[in-house]
Parts: C-alpha cells; sequence; structure tokens
C-alpha cells in the first residue's frame, strides 16, 4: 500500500482564500497545492463553507486533465491502496454512472471470473433512486455485502469477483467531500466526479478499468456531450494514473430491460446469466463483457472477446461463478438455482395503455421513483426492503399497443402506497401516433 | 420603521441545494426565494456551506436588476431602517467604495449641512488597509463614534450632520453574509457589492444618495468596466427602491491628495474647508459636492450647485458645521482651530527619487499598506492606533523630480516598522523619463 511518492518539497501553505480566488479566476493548481486542499479536507482544517465555494467555483471553471488526475491520485492516497498483485490473474474492474433497471454488473462479474479474470466489484450506494446490485442481492436470504478489506481481498484470492459495500477506508477525503458537494449543487462537475470516482475505483487495486457513462432522463447526466466528456476525462486520467481504461457512451433514455425492482431484477439477471432475457441487456452485456475481456488480454481480436462471451454464459459457467460468489458471501444458492423461491408480491396489476400508439419515451427517473415508493428502497436507516415489489414486462420505446393493453405490470403490496407510485408511472410513459425511433444503446466508445 | 410591505402569499420552502442548483444553472430568484434565502441566512438555518456556494454561483451567474433590487431590500428590511422623515430638510447620503487618502467624507458631511442638508453618515471599517474616516477623526481627543441609533438620530435632529460607526442593527442579514464573503472569494460580485452596500445606507433613512465609485491600484475594483457596471447597478437598484441616486466614477490610480494617515489627513481635510490643499480634492469635493445639493434640490442649475458649494468653503460656514459635529460627538475642537495640536511622529525622512524623471505610476495599495506598517492601522483589536504616522507631501503621477528628490514624506515613530513600510513605499513608485498622461478623476457620471 504506498502512499505518496513524490518527496515534500518546501511548501508555503496558501490561504484557502487564496486558493478559491485562484481557481474563481481560472487559475491551475499545483500539485502541492491539490495535496494541501485534499489534506486540508481529510483532517477537517479546512472550513466546510470554504471546501464549498471551492467546489463551485470548480464546477464553473473546471480543472486541466493534468490537475484532474493529480486529484484523483491524492485523494486515492487519502486511504487505504489495495495490492492484489500477488493474484496472478489480470484484475478488471467495471463502473457504470447508474442506471435504471441496470443488471450488467449481476451478470459481468461472473462472466469475467469464469473468462479467467479477477473483478474486484465495490458497489457504491444507489443515488437518485438507482437500486444497487447489493440491494439487488440483499434480496438472496443470508447474503453478506459488509466484508473488512482483508476478508475482500480473501475472497478474491478465493472465487475471483465479490460483490462487496464501498470500504470507507478506501479515499476518505472522497467521502467528505461528495457530502458537501450533494447539498452544494456541486456533483455535475466532470473533474470532481472524476475524481470521486477513479479515486475510489483505482484504490481496489486492479490494473484495468471498463467504464459505463450513461447519459438521458434516467441518468444524473442527462445530456449527452456531457457525458462523453466525463467518459473522456475518465478515461484521460485513468491511462495517466497508469491503468488500462475503456469507456463506453450508451443509452438511458428508458429503463434497461424488462424489469426494475430488487429481486425482480436480480431474477432477469439469472435469465441473463442463461443466455435468456431481454434484447437491450444481452447487447449491452456483451459489448461491455467483450470490453472487459480484451482490457484483460484474455482475448485479443473482437471476434474472439465475443465468443469468449458468450462461450461462458452458453457453457453455464458464468451462472455457477455466480453461485460461488454468493455461497462465499453467505447467500442461499438455492434461490439463484429456483428463483421461484423469491417471495412474490401480494397484487400484480397493468398500468393500462391510455390509448393506442407507440410508445414514444419513457422517463426512466420516473419509473424509479415509483418503484421506490413501492418500498424497494429505503428513505430512512433500518427502514425494511420490500424485496418483492417493482415492475416488470416493460414495453420499451417503439413498441406499438392498443389502448389497455399493459405498458408494464406493477408489483405491489401496498394499496396506499401505490396510489402515489401510479402517478409516476403514468406520468413517465408518453405514446405517440407514429413509430419513434429508438437512441442507440451504445453511442460511443472511448479508449 | 416598516418592515415587509409585501403580503406574506403561501410559500412553500425550497430546499437550499434547489436554491442553489437553481443559480447555478442561471436561473432568476423569485422575491419570496430571496426573502427565504436572507431570512436562512439571518437565523442561521442556511448552513455555512450552502450559503457560501450560493455565493459563488451569484459570483458567476449574476442576479438581474430586479433579483438585486429585492435581495437589497430583503436584506435592508432584515434590521432597522431609521426613519429620518420629522427631520424637514433634505436627507442625501454619500457612500465611496473607498480609496487612499480619500477626505471627502471629512469635508462633504460639514458641507452639506451647511448647505441645507442632511447627512446621516455611518462608516464602515477600512477594508484593506483604506483608512477609515472614524480613524481620522479619532486622532481628535475625545471624539466618540459608537453612538446609539436613537442618538445618531438626535444628533442628526440638532447638527444636521455625523459621523458614526456603523450600527449593527442595520441590516443584520449583510454583516452575516459579508463575512462569509470576505473568506470564500465573493467580494468581488457586483450584484452582492450591491445589495451590501444599498442595504446599509438606504437603511440609513435618506431620500437620495451620491456614489463615488473609485477604480484602480488602489481599489478592490481594478477594471474600469467593472466599476461602471457597479456604478449604474447601483443607481438602478437605488431607484428602484424609491430614492434619487447618482454616481461617479472616479479615479484610483495613485493616492488622492497629498496625505495619507490618519490625523495627516484630517489637516489635510481641515485645509481643504479652508479652500486650500490639493487640487486634486479640491475638485473630487466640487464634483461631489455638487451632486450632493443638486440631489438634494437646494441647487437647480450647475452653476448654482458650484455656487452652493465654494460659498460654504470660502465663508467658513462648512468648517463651522465640522466644529459643531465634532463638539456633538465629544471631540475636542481646539485641535481643528489650531491643528498645530495634533502629535507629530518622532521622525520624518523623505523618500528618495532613486534616479531623474517623472512619476508615472504610483501603487496607491502599496502606499497605504507602507502606513498601516507604520502604525497608522490595527492588526488586532485592542492594539492602539499611532495617529502621529503617515505619509505627505506626495509627488503625483505627472511630477518632474531629480534624483534624491523627496517623492514623498515619511512620518514615523519605531524605524523597525519604517524597515519594512519603506520597502512598500519604494516598490509604489515607478519613475519614466517621459511625463504620462494621468487618468481624468472623474471617468464616469451614472444617473
Amino acid at each position: 500500500m504506498s502512499k505518496r511518492t513524490i518527496p515534500s518539497r518546501r511548501f508555503i501553505k496558501p490561504s484557502y482564500t487564496y486558493l478559491i480566488e485562484k481557481k474563481r479566476d481560472g487559475g491551475e493548481f499545483t500539485q502541492e497545492e491539490i495535496r494541501y486542499i485534499i489534506d486540508s479536507t481529510l483532517d477537517g482544517e479546512m472550513p466546510q463553507y470554504q471546501l464549498a465555494a471551492l467546489a463551485m467555483a470548480i464546477y464553473f471553471q473546471g480543472m486541466s486533465a493534468q490537475e484532474t488526475a493529480v486529484l484523483t491520485e491524492e485523494m486515492m492516497l487519502s486511504g487505504e491502496v489495495i495490492d492484489l498483485s500477488h493474484i496472478a490473474k489480470p484484475k478488471i474492474d467495471k463502473y457504470s454512472t447508474g442506471g435504471i433497471g441496470d443488471k450488467t454488473s449481476l451478470v459481468l462479474v461472473p462472466l469475467a471470473v469464469a473468462s479467467g479474470i479477477v473483478l474486484p466489484m465495490m458497489c457504491g450506494e444507489g443515488q437518485d433512486y438507482v437500486i444497487s446490485s447489493l440491494a439487488k442481492l440483499g434480496s438472496i436470504p443470508g447474503f453478506k455485502s459488509d466484508l473488512s478489506i482483508d476478508e475482500f481481498v480473501s475472497q478474491l484470492e478465493i472465487t475471483n469477483g465479490a460483490f462487496v459495500k464501498q470500504s470507507e477506508e478506501l479515499a476518505p477525503a472522497d467521502a467528505k467531500m461528495f457530502d458537501l458537494r450533494r447539498s452544494t449543487g456541486t456533483i455535475p462537475s466532470i473533474p470532481l466526479i472524476t475524481g470521486s470516482v477513479l479515486s475510489k475505483k483505482l484504490a481496489e487495486g486492479a490494473e484495468g478499468l471498463v467504464i459505463d457513462v450513461k447519459w438521458g432522463n434516467g441518468s444524473f447526466i442527462k445530456d449527452l456531450e456531457q457525458a462523453k466528456q466525463l467518459a473522456r476525462s475518465m478515461t484521460r486520467v485513468g491511462r495517466s494514473l497508469k491503468r488500462r481504461c475503456v469507456a463506453l457512451v450508451t443509452d438511458m433514455n428508458q429503463p434497461l430491460g424488462d424489469t426494475v425492482g430488487t429481486s425482480l431484477e436480480l431474477k432477469e439477471a439469472i435469465s441473463l446469466l442463461k443466455g435468456e432475457g431481454p434484447e437491450d441487456m444481452q447487447e449491452l452485456i456483451l459489448k461491455l463483457g467483450m470490453e472487459i475481456v480484451r482490457l484483460a488480454g484474455v482475448a485479443g481480436s473482437t471476434l474472439s472477446a465475443k465468443q469468449t462471451v458468450e462461450r461462458h454464459i452458453k457453457d453455464g459457467t458464468a451462472l455457477e461463478k455466480l453461485k460461488e460468489i454468493v455461497k462465499a458471501q453467505g447467500g442461499d444458492t438455492s434461490y439463484i438455482d429456483d428463483p421461484d423461491k423469491f417471495p412474490t408480491a401480494k397484487h400484480i396489476r397493468k398500468l393500462p395503455a391510455p390509448k393506442r400508439g407507440y410508445v414514444h419515451t419513457i422517463n426512466a427517473a420516473m419509473i424509479a421513483r415509483g418503484v421506490h415508493l413501492l418500498g424497494a428502497g429505503v428513505d430512512k436507516p433500518k427502514q425494511k426492503v420490500d424485496y418483492a415489489v417493482g415492475v416488470s414486462e416493460i414495453r420499451k420505446v417503439g413498441t406499438q399497443v392498443k389502448q389497455g393493453e399493459p405498458l408494464m405490470m406493477i408489483h405491489y403490496n401496498d394499496e396506499a402506497k401505490l396510489e402515489t407510485a401510479l402517478e409516476y408511472f403514468k406520468a413517465a410513459y408518453r405514446l405517440a401516433p407514429k413509430r419513434p425511433t429508438p437512441p442507440p444503446l451504445v453511442v460511443e466508445r472511448v479508449a
């Protein structure tokens, strides 16, 4: 766990006000200045109000590639940096900016492992009603995700994959800054997002990283151009910190797959690991999976990457690996063997199409909000997640429907909760007389 | 003292984060939103870090004329608003953004009073080594400036003029915001400056306001265009709050007059009230004085305004009024009658010209800094001001000097302090072989 490698030259601490003014006026921070800001954030020396003003100045003035790389590295070095070099296999990590109905991580971790890759997956909490992979796996009785770093590393040695809670020991400076950014309107800053994500991800010990940058109404990045910028910023910084990096910019203008919920999504992931399941999810898994195996050096050509991914799904080894990982983390794997064991909701009803036409747009964020209201998410600590609720059979953009036909099926346990959720579901759908052109799933590849 | 006149309609409090994001994205606040921000600032409900982020967002996105007017009014209404309507005379206030060697207030208050005008002068603390009028008057034994609002109003009833410390009861929301702005790089925001200055000034009860916006190396506004913008913003807001307003944009690229210090400047002010003293100060007093008497309606035409100002200086009534005011505030007026009574410094030495040539530029801020170091200012509470120190006989821009001739005279009591101050004085002067064109004293009039 190597800490700061740059020798500490004589550095006269500037005032925090000076640093704020420097960035406000478009200046570029030196490495020492960024280190000083991160150190001062970590030990609480820099008052929160000055850090907030600085973050807003960064929001407006940006940071150079060099500054962003230093920020990332310094935040990474603010905590533990996991060393996986003793595991001989290639180690590739995967990160997504977060999507509604996205089950890729649940599939890609065991798929990578089946392909001979170590994938050390630490999962962030779901933001903006996005359900995290851990919440989905939480529907398996016994599954435990709060592993210590030592337990995490031990499991990677044995199963080569894991799904664990983000450790607080990794990049603690980011945690402090992120809390502040959330309440000060400074989340959507490309250098700050880059630093926040990569400082944690790169501390997990992988040699390469595949990034899924989602854009659209269900992502916190609504603008395609911004998503592309973020993809470029992350791959650039990743590379300058000596990690292989590829990013795909992908569509999040409607939910991914057919389901949104916890056990509903897990069941869909199990189907996908059997080579079944919705087309869009199959495509996304193929595309991201190919990037992982190529980045790992397991497959050389595009064709061999495709074959590698398809083979490990077809022959069932990826599904086996999911069971191994779940078992290692205390989960009852009989639920994976027999997904009917998952508890089902008391009521299932359709969301009827208000008129005939084509599904023109689906506001994914509204679907997520509705599912959250049904009880799939928690608003307060110690509140219990309702693993049975959610939506399924989502009619995607471009689907033709008759009046009264289901736009999706709603799984719910509580009539009162349904009522408000229904408002969101109804508002999420827009029908139009003409067939729309659905946006491409993968918009751009940034390497 | 009328508080909020707008009826409180049903207003659903937004989150502070929402408000920050709204401004960050260039939105315009409603009156209710601004009121809510000010209320929350005043009662401490809005955390400092959110207020800091908001101030930085305002720095970058600005505020509309309407927003700035509402901000000003709401900050004004956060505290006492003095009612002077029972005093029959016209009531005009004067404000300056702060200049080095500027003695105008010391002259204009008694001059306005002599012209039949009430001038309720509350003085801010000097910022950036600018010496406040109160620090200068502090050199008169017995002079007391911390009057209560009742004492202030009573004095205005009798003497029609006063020099008092800014009351904490006026615009307390501004005081809270200003402290935060100082340490978060958000001072130089035109709407925030406008709100800060006018909320206090308009609470003093005057019907009109003459504003001196200084630009240059000795002002916190270094840029002429910014100074013009500020002048326009202030007069616009003043008018929309039903006050007559005029602003002059004036030069602060060299010290004003011949002296910088406390008693040294007061002595110069006394000379000016006798119709003597340096030309630039005489001109500035004439120009600002004319604006005051015209705004008050005491003089109609430019010519009659000029005659009014000149008459009250020539006939000694303005000087008499200064004595009345000082006497009312407990000061020993014999010092005004006999300025030689002011204590003088132990040592006076010249700053020699390092070569022959013309004074090309004088960095006024460096002069101020040097005078501060000599002891004219305080760095800690309870530190004593040295009223004798300062500089005099300042050779202004365009003056021809021979090598070794004095650029100015330094009045000091402490050799050790002189040493560092001298570095600033030396660095402040630049000589050149050709005569420069001094910038105009009054650049623009904004009405």
